[in-house]
């Protein structure tokens, strides 16, 4: 029983690739190096891979960049932190990220032949995310079906699985620690200074903040900036 | 009026550009860059891309051997041809390729604020494979209305054109003919020989032969096998 883990190297889907662990499944982790500013993010997501001992993990490089259209890959500035959960879409959007790894994911897991992707969107994305809502992920799912041969064969059928997607981040934090995750090897900062270390005040920092403080337990890494 | 053309540089997406110019669109070509094992073919796409104007044309890099599991990217033979049209899935299947193929598509339209995406599969190759079929298609359109800024906003709403769904080749070469493509422009053989002169002995070139055979006009490109 395999399961393709998309592994950003950030707190969701750190959370993702232990749910699926849990679940039994052997782990294909897929990276994606889309001209993120930030390396670090690469290195955090190796560390997991091998450390929740992961039969492959592949770090795939596209240029998102080349079509433009985003904060996280621009050089556009990345928003400080929000007072409230947005109710538009927020300018950190990739268009068509969310479709395009999955495509990939897909590839992967019809050359590995596994029937299972897991995908670690969640509530708090799509609430302004169009590609991280319930019904797409339904669509996707059956687009898999259609677009492969283990689908027109008849045999494995693809499912997507979105476990975090209607936790909020308190929720998959609580998760996490009953899964013994270490958040310590996560990154979610937009914005890291030296070393990597979490700002403490971009959209991604105050969310992950939030959450822990909603979870009630303390998050491991350090910020630039105190709480 | 703007549309995403996914352009390869062979007959059936050239074909494709001619009707989506023909439709009055401004036109925005997207190639890939694969792997593929002949270069010749980014060449072609290049100079077909100018010829007809394109606004852009973005050229794509991904590497899809890395997962492995096609005869096109991979080192093992082509297959030469065959004598009838397969009913199985063809070696030269790539995992999910025009799933990738058209989340890319619709990220570059999403970015240039594009409604359409046209794409050249046609009923020789869904016979063969799953994910040129109409109803692939199809759910794909579901899926980019639901992964979009667009399609949650409600304009714009994104239409995936497979022109050439039910046409054969000899019937997509009158179309072209027609509309006064230059098929001298084009590639399709799978094993091109020096200076990408086609072998004529391929899946590619026999189906191509056969389909200008079909529609009683002459192939005007050299092969390095008479005919």
């Amino acid at each position: 029983m395999r399961a393709v883990v998309l592994l950003s190297g950030g707190l969701d889907s750190t959370t993702t690739l232990a749910m699926a662990k849990m679940e039994g499944f052997e782990l294909f982790a897929l990276t994606f190096d889309y001209g993120q500013r930030h390396r670090v993010e690469l290195d955090r997501a190796r560390d997991i891979a091998k450390n929740f001992g992961t039969v492959d993990h592949q770090i795939i490089r596209i240029d998102l960049r080349q079509f433009g259209g985003s904060a996280l890959t621009d050089s556009i500035a990345v928003p400080t932190h929000r007072n409230q959960v947005n109710i538009e879409i927020p300018v950190t959007y990739v268009p068509a990220r969310n479709t395009i790894f999955l495509s990939f994911c897909l590839a992967y897991a019809e050359v590995k032949d596994a029937s299972d992707i897991y995908i670690g969107v969640n509530a708090v994305d799509y609430s302004g995310y169009p590609d991280c809502r319930p019904k797409f992920i339904t669509a996707f799912e059956t687009l898999a079906n259609l677009a492969t041969k283990a689908g027109v064969e008849g045999k494995n059928k693809i499912k997507i699985h979105s476990p975090l997607i209607k936790l909020s981040k308190g929720e998959i934090i609580q998760k996490g620690v009953e899964l013994g995750v270490d958040y310590g090897m996560t990154h979610s900062c937009y914005n890291p200074g030296n070393k990597g270390i979490a700002c403490g005040a971009c959209d991604s920092c105050y969310l992950r903040l939030k959450g822990f403080q909603d979870a009630g337990v303390k998050d491991p890494i350090e910020y630039t900036k105190n709480h």
